[in-house]
């Protein structure tokens, strides 16, 4: 019996088997069944694997039909062809993550075995994740089938951010990277060879997901191109949706074939459908990366008008030169607003867009920029905070916060350079501030919240 | 009695006069001392300020006319009226840093300051660095006029990268970053507003100056157009130059203008004048750090063929597409490689180009990549390491190391996300293989590298 579209089950299962259990510390399904408790998933787990009684102390299943009870999820961890033989003796499991390899990437005997394990699927009615996939990790219902350790892969926390993407390489990146940032996620679904669950059946899960908020794409292509806009387009007036499109040109394409064995189709395509369907397009993973960072605090803006403050010239012009190269607007800023800054602050200070505070800054110089900046009309504020300057102290980041409370705007950070910097960074993101560290990626972020309108 | 177009005194100063000297910790003159005192600059230092008989116990001049000694640099840091009130009866000094901001980039009154300024120097054949600048940094010679002190604004160890800006604070970003990867730089020349020497003339000086290896600029503006690509033309024989552009677009020039005083011009005209002189053009402060740092280690190469060795698919085909958007030639192996490859790794590595080894790869596999891969016509490697795949180990570094010496071709390490990874990439760092941390960043560096033909 097909489950139709739904695939909450595998996002809440009250069972989850392990097949190609094994004892061996650092095996791929080692590292998964240690990885569920890690994360304490609360339901059942089974163990499956023939030659094995126990397994670190726990029951081991000959096969999945030896369990006397519905499985929701059952876990692949064998040999392709093994895993078909498998699949084809089941009755007892809903959901299946395959995580093995050795299917369409590998070329024709591969694609042999993965459009049998797509009839086995369609025709017992089990879903399929996979294969060739991390699967799933999930903060909410506390699943992590992913098979890389944490000591070489960190976890990140929980927050609102779910990330959807064929690439398993991309997925292990990414929750490293957030589990670095501090950024919190809900769901990260890779999917692999994509034989059945894809971007679009899970788009249609998370649109509703109250524990995300925002979703992000990876796609080297797309599994139902019609199905996929309409969906992401319901979802986009719920949540936002970022994507990056991957496998853009000749060499790229050619790779994502012998990767996942996804077809890219024409880019210009893709650029289209994403505009239709109200998807945010952003660049490479660099885009990607600030994407997440920004949208882990703040919502999307009406506009696309970016006022600049800085401390440091030369950073200034940059990131004027970043902002416009994405398409935002640097608004010059009202006569009146200019005559207000220049009455409040030193005359050598530039009121311009930027409003350049030079090196004799002060903390408080940089709360009458925006008191004053913001009585224009702008929809996003990036605030560029170099640390030479003598005059500015640790308060700064109490102050922004307190600024960006009160105007209701979104206040970015940018402070290029490390060492004391960074520090000091640490301050305004404890604080909740997302902090960026090259003018480009700042201006990528506020992009971002402005949806990339041009 | 002007000195012409040579400025190789500023570079090697025995006697150095601060004039506006403080014994006040953290005023920028103070600074100043603290610096060149930390950096052991070998020649005779000058305080000078009528206010006061000692600083910090050492003698303080009147006036620099009481100092019994030729001047080689007198460094100002005082207002700007004073500055030229000073310069006006001053008689024993070659050239003058000047530090103070408060001339052109303040609008008229400023503007007339400055050219007061310039007709004093072109009279008493006093060469000018400044105003609104921070100066020289010289690991060479031992020279630091940066105001800003070190545990804000770390300085970098020597090395072969030679850097000129007109924003002061660029320099600041860059020493910091340079510091903090590692990176050693030769001298690193802020001149601000740019009244008399500027790109051209420092350009004239680095292009026969045997400790800088390479030269990096940062222009919002250009001193004289025509000289300028003369000059660089035949330094870009010598070794190699590359530049960002800064100021593209309207509020970006709009920027400058109050930064530096700069006109900047039509950015196609730079590209131009780039492309004419042979100087290699990046793309923001992402694309000009990425430069410093693989410049820091290798040396330009003829074509602009890359071979990509992969772990990770999905990083893979991002690389392949950041390659691509910056011209570089993704060309595929040719067969008689591919069988090569197919014949001694696992039958579902992929042998495009990207060379995919998927999660399975042992350090040994990326040997054998790169040993059959460079078969083929290749002129830059990028090695993607993900580190999750259990059996890499820490000897990978050594075993890359080896190839790169043996087979003499740049190779580029990128591993995105960070923990383990960074404490892994540290050990490549240590042995002279630069890490990239994210494709795009990978990517501009080759791209570098290839003299960005494309």
């Amino acid at each position: 019996m097909s489950t139709g579209t739904d695939i909450s089950f595998f996002f809440s299962p009250k069972s989850i088997a392990i097949v190609g259990a094994s004892p061996r510390r650092g095996k791929p399904s080692h590292v998964i069944v240690e990885s569920l408790k890690r994360i304490g998933y609360p339901g059942v787990t089974y163990l499956v694997n023939p030659n094995y009684e126990y397994i670190d102390g726990s029951r081991c299943y000959r096969s999945l039909s030896e369990i006397q009870d519905d499985i929701d999820v059952a876990i692949f961890v064998l040999p392709a062809s093994i895993v078909i033989e498998i699949m084809e003796r089941t009755d007892n499991v809903k959901g299946a993550i395959i995580v093995s390899a050795g299917f369409k990437e590998t070329g024709s005997a591969g694609t042999k075995l993965e459009e049998e394990l797509k009839g086995i699927g369609e025709r017992k009615g089990i879903r399929i994740i996979g294969p060739n996939c991390m699967g799933i990790y999930d903060t909410v219902s506390r699943i992590d089938t992913y098979f890389t350790p944490e000591e070489r892969v960190r976890r990140p926390k929980r927050g609102g951010l779910s990330i959807l993407t064929q690439s398993g390489s991309f997925a292990e990146m990414i929750v490293d990277e957030m589990a670095s940032e501090g950024i919190g996620v809900a769901r990260i679904v890779s999917y692999g060879n994509r034989v059945d669950v894809g971007e679009t059946d899970c788009l249609n899960f998370l649109m509703d997901d109250e524990a995300t908020k925002v979703i992000v794409l990876y796609m080297e292509s797309v599994d139902d191109g019609r199905r996929f806009v309409d969906v992401a387009a319901r979802c986009t007036k719920k949540k936002p949706v970022v994507a990056v499109k991957v496998g853009k040109r000749e060499a790229g394409v050619h790779a994502a074939r012998s990767h996942t064995g996804a077809i890219c189709g024409r880019y210009e395509i893709y650029r289209a459908a994403f505009k239709k369907a109200g998807i945010i397009e952003v660049d490479g993973y660099e885009g990607l990366k600030d994407a997440c960072k920004v949208l882990n605090t703040y919502d999307l803006v009406e506009g696309n008008r970016v006022l600049i403050v800085t401390d440091g010239g030369g950073v200034g012009v940059s990131m004027a030169d970043a902002c416009e190269d994405l398409g935002l607007d640097v608004s010059k800023l009202t006569e009146e607003t200019r005559k207000r800054l220049s009455a409040k602050l030193p005359g050598f200070f530039a009121t311009g867009n930027p409003i350049d505070l030079t090196g004799s800054v002060t903390d408080e110089d940089y709360v009458i920029a925006l008191e004053e900046g913001l009585r224009d009309a702008f929809d996003v504020v990036i605030v560029t905070i170099l640390w030479g300057p003598p005059k500015l102290t640790e308060k700064l980041a109490d102050k922004l916060k307190e600024a960006r409370d009160k105007y209701q705007k979104p206040i970015l950070i940018c402070s290029p350079s490390s060492g004391f910097t960074r520090s000091m960074a640490k301050r305004f993101e404890d604080k909740g501030m997302p902090v960026f560290f090259t003018p480009e990626s700042a201006a990528r972020a506020a992009a971002v919240l402005a949806g990339h309108r041009m």
